[in-house]
Formats: structure tokens, C-alpha cells, sequence
């Protein structure tokens, strides 16, 4: 069985971008700024990105939308989380109270939250701003079988194509919320770039030496039990969350629709390891914001060949990470929108 | 002669931070906040940090002042930069009339903005947002004799107490523009830190190896000119800049009001490392905003004992690392005061 070749899912189709007199204008820009050349190191080759995605020389960064996916494990039964599987929903009420730390670094720049449950084994009350996109409540204990069935992942997928189509603006920062989540990631990681479990499995939300320990027996009976999960959307069936494949669906139309696509850390990166395998120049539209403190997650960014922005030992999730790097995206589109050129500002270009 | 004991001088009292009552408290509610326990990584510890400097679990940054101080480079002549000594002050142009980097990034952040001639080769016609605060039109040639006399150095150090003093706000972000004062401050560093001048000399706004090369004899010409300049300020006075002599004042001054204090790139940490060993206790109130692209930081940043918050191969001064960091430092207050507990939100606590 190979899920990606099923005919009842469609994925949306994603253009190389490969406009290279707009990166020639836009590298000229850069460096006719009032500054010595390639001296905002990084900066400059955001800005560059930037433009390109958005084409423009000019562009400009519009209603970030702030998604936070959330589900429950099956896999978490078997013990390989530090917190209990409650917590899903309990942070899920904390996000839309406002008192999670991507409610508060959202305030603080302006972004709009939206909630998603892709299936939390909770009800929870209608609010502004929750999504309700419930495949079901919880995904089957990877251990004894398949995490979700084909169906499931498609409709997933579908969810998340459609709502992120539903969002307005340009820029797009998935995070994300599920009790077991690292567990699934790492086993994504570990089967898509063919690498040992063991590297690619940490502590998660807080595991001691022990209790890593056991959470590797367990992932390492979870791969032998699925050997045939080899193409990108049967591993994400055997081994991811719903909040994953449907951060998998809307990280795909968020690049089709030519959005700027913030990655958080090692959850987020893990769906957009799918998503790159299913059209590669999803990653054009990747802008990595850190390095995070996860076991794995310098080595899937390796893989990826992503550069990132920060790196601060962040191991939160949530999105949080892609937060707190947002306004570096916010002072690369404004360096090339706002700062002077040599001869604007009459300032005199270095010595011959 | 030792500068630093000149009667002519009386410099802030710098006590140190030694509550470990709130370091405590603080610490405890940063561990219970709805996050798994040190999951926010290099983010707590600045929390901690500003929860300190500013003696309190709420910790606010108001009214935040960058403050770019330049001046004129007798060495200029002998050829150590890329850039004409009248970019200085063109730059400064550009500074007040909102085109330079650090002008669009203190837009984009909301900061005040002020520009101090502390020495600059230019007559500047009257400004708000510009203070003439100037010693002389440059310094002299410090191959020659000592850069600035002690009564110079003695005249910017007072002139930047005073003016951080009739600064309001509680953080100081200083930014610097000088052309030749990379030279200054890999001087400060090799003579301050007892390190060889080639480790501590770099490509400035831009010299190809060549020039590097020819750069590095002066300095080694320049070092060996001085050799009785030890004590810090007769260091600052025999290789420093006005710019630089005005920002160590200006530091003192920041320091002994408890006020946060961002420091920038290379130019900014040598004010810094001057300032510190004139009074230790400076550091407990600096935040190293980035690690620069110039050689020598690096190496000044290790001498310093600092973990600075990005590393992007930014080498451009102005302040401009300092204002892409304090983002950074709005948030670790913002999950101090906002973000809710294991308590306040219902969230289960982590498996016994």
C-alpha cells in the first residue's frame, strides 16, 4: 500500500520559485543598502527569501496566522511521556484563555491564534477561536497496529488543506500540542532520513536517563512492528498524529498559496519533512526560526539542509519558537522596504 | 600614569546584585509556569536576568533609549578601514533622517532613538533626536601618540554619564558609528585581554585579506607605540574613540542605575569590557544581544563570560544587533508577568 498514490486525495501542486532577475534585483537592492556589504549576515539572506516567496522587491508581511494543531497519541499509554495525556486538552483551554506561552508571545506581536482540534480525546465547548477538525478522539497505540487508518490520514490531509485556504493573509506559523508528540516525530525522523532511533529520540517534555531509555524500547518495537511504512504518507499513517498530518495538509496549501511558511522545532519540522517529500519545493517556502533543544531536531534540520534563525534551547512546542522569531522576518522585509541606498542617503561607497 | 586614579574623576558607585531572596522566587515561578521545566531554554535565564537587574517578579521594560555615539578616528588615515572617515558623519545624516539600518529596526520596535556627536569632523546643523556632546573633531593618530588626552577621555566619560542620566526608561541599548573604530577595539581587546592582536583583528566594514594584512602592521606598530597603557582607561585613552570613551560613561552611569543594558557587537562589548573593569558588577546588568561576524568577538564574548542571544554573522554596529535581540527581551518579560501556572490554568502537573 502506498498512501501517496491513493486516488481519493489530491494535493495541490507546488511551483519551483525560480524567478532569477527577481533575485538579481533583489541581491542588488541588498547591497546598495547603506551598509558594507553581506554585513547583516543572515538577515540578508532572509530578506532575500522573503522576497522570493512573496515576489517582491518590497514585501511585506500580512496577517500572520498563528495555527496550533492539537491531538492525542495512542502510543502515550505505553508510558512515553513524561506528563499525562490530559494535558492535551488542559493546554488546549490554556491557549484559548490566553495564558500558554504562545498565547502570551502571540499577544505580544500581534498575531492571530487559532486552535485546531485535529483530534483530542476531549470535548470541548465551541469558542472564537477553535477549530473543531476531529478525525477522532486520539490515534490508535502505534504499538499494536497502524496510528490511523488511511482514511483518517486523508481526511486529516483534506482538513488541513482547507483551512489553512480559509485563512487570510501571507505568512503562516503552525505549532503545535499532543502528549506523545516527540515519540511520533522521532520515529517519522528515524524512517523517512534512514537514520537510528536512538539519535533521533530525546527527553521530550522532561524524560530523566532511565526514562528515555525505556521510551527508545518502545519506539524500537513500534518500527519493527511497522516494517512496510516506507513512502511519506504511510510512515505519517503508521507513526504521526492527526495534528501532524494535518499540519502536513496545511503546510502543503500554505506553500501551493505561496505563504510564508515559519517552522518551530522538532514537531513542526517533522510534518514539514513530509510535506518536502511529497513536493520538494515546499522548503523554498520554509523559513527554519530555531534550533531546538529536542535530541533529533539539530538532525533533522541537517537533513534538511535548513539554516535556522535562533538557537536557544528551546524544547516548548506550540509554536513557540517560530514566535519568538517572527520579528526577525519583520526587520528583513523592513530592511528591504525602509533602509536607504548609498545614493539615496548621499553616503560614499568604499574605498577603490 | 594611571588614568583610572586621577582625582579629576568620580565614577558611579556599581553595587552588586546579590538578592538571592528574588532569584529565588523567581526561579520558582518560572519552574511553575504551564511549560515542562526549562523548556524555554536560553529564554529563563533572561528572564531571570531582567527579573534581577530590574528587583522584580514583573519585570517591565519602559521606555527603551538607543543611543548611537560616534566620532572620528585619527588612525582613519593610515588606511585600517575600507570606508573615507567622511562616512562618519554622513552616516549619522542618515541615522536622523530615518534611512540607516538602526533607524528602521528602532521604528519597527517602537525605541527612542538619540544620535550623540562625541567627536565626529563635522559641523551637524541642530537636530532633535541629535546631541553634540563633542570632545574634539576627532581623535588624534593614535600611531602617532596617545588617541585622546587623559582630560579628553576624562570630558567624554563625564559627557556620557550625563546624558544617560537625563535619559528616561530603564533599558539602554548603545549603538555606535566610527569609521576606524574596529581598529580601536581590537586594540582594547589584545592590550585588555593580554591576547595577540591577529586574533583580535578583522575585515571591519570589509577589507579583502590584503588589507587586512596591512591593517594588522599598523596596529602591531600602534600597540607597540603604547607600551605603558595598562590600567583600562589609559588603554581607552592611548587606542579608543571618542564614541567609544562617551559609551563607557554611559554604561557606568546605566549600570549603577539598575537600568538593562544591550550590548551590541564588537565596538559596544570593548566599551563594555573597559567599563567592567572599572567597576565588575556592570556585567550582572548586560545582556550580550549577539555573537558578531567580526573576528575578535568571538574571542572578547569568551574573555567576557557572556552567552550572547543570536549569532546571525551580523558585523554592521550602529546598535543594530542590540535592537534585533530586544524583542527577545520583551518576551522573556511577558512570560514572567502573563504567562499562567500549573495552578492557575487546571494543567496536570508532570507524572510522578
Amino acid at each position: 500500500m502506498n498512501l501517496t498514490n491513493l486516488t481519493n486525495l489530491t494535493l495541490p501542486a507546488i511551483a519551483p520559485l525560480s524567478d532569477t532577475a527577481l533575485t538579481q534585483r533583489l541581491q542588488h537592492k541588498l547591497d546598495n543598502k547603506t551598509k558594507p556589504l553581506g554585513s547583516l549576515g543572515r538577515l540578508e539572506s532572509l530578506a532575500l527569501q522573503l522576497g522570493e516567496i512573496l515576489g517582491s522587491e518590497t514585501p511585506e508581511l500580512r496577517a500572520p496566522q498563528l495555527v496550533v494543531f492539537a491531538g492525542d497519541h495512542g502510543l502515550a499509554a505505553r508510558g512515553v511521556s513524561a506528563f499525562p495525556s490530559d494535558v492535551t486538552w488542559q493546554m488546549v483551554e490554556n491557549f484559548l484563555a490566553g495564558g500558554a506561552c504562545v498565547s502570551v508571545l502571540a499577544r505580544q506581536h500581534g498575531l492571530a491564534l487559532t486552535v485546531v482540534d485535529c483530534g483530542v480525546r476531549h470535548d470541548f465547548a465551541p469558542r472564537e477561536q477553535l477549530l473543531v477538525r476531529k478525525v477522532a478522539p486520539g490515534t490508535a497505540d502505534a504499538s499494536a497496529g497502524p496510528a490511523m487508518t488511511p482514511e483518517q490520514c486523508h481526511q486529516a490531509l483534506r482538513n488541513g488543506m482547507a483551512l489553512l485556504k480559509a485563512l487570510p493573509g501571507n505568512a503562516f506559523l503552525p505549532g503545535e500540542m499532543g502528549i506523545g508528540n516527540t515519540s511520533a516525530a522521532s520515529l517519522l525522523l528515524a524512517r523517512l532520513a534512514r537514520l537510528d532511533i536512538s539519535d533521533c529520540t530525546g527527553a521530550g517534555t522532561g524524560l530523566d536517563s532511565a526514562a528515555i531509555a525505556r521510551k527508545l524500547t518502545v519506539l524500537r518495537e513500534v518500527l519493527l512492528k511497522h516494517p512496510e511504512a516506507k513512502a511519506p504518507l504511510d510512515v505519517l499513517a503508521a507513526f504521526g498524529g492527526f495534528e501532524m498530518a494535518t499540519m502536513v495538509g496545511a503546510v502543503l496549501q500554505a506553500a501551493a498559496e505561496r505563504r510564508v511558511i515559519v517552522v518551530d522545532g522538532f514537531i513542526a519540522s517533522s510534518a514539514v519533512l513530509v510535506a518536502s517529500m511529497l513536493a520538494p519545493h515546499v522548503l523554498q517556502r520554509c523559513i527554519f526560526a530555531h534550533r531546538s533543544g529536542e535530541r533529533g531536531h539539530a538532525l533533522m534540520l541537517a537533513h534538511l539542509k535548513a539554516e535556522p534563525l535562533l538557537d536557544l534551547g528551546l524544547r516548548l512546542g506550540e509554536g513557540s519558537g517560530a514566535v519568538l522569531a517572527w520579528p526577525l522576518l519583520q526587520s528583513a522585509c523592513a530592511v528591504l522596504r525602509e533602509m536607504a541606498s548609498f545614493e539615496s542617503a548621499g553616503v560614499s561607497q568604499k574605498d577603490a
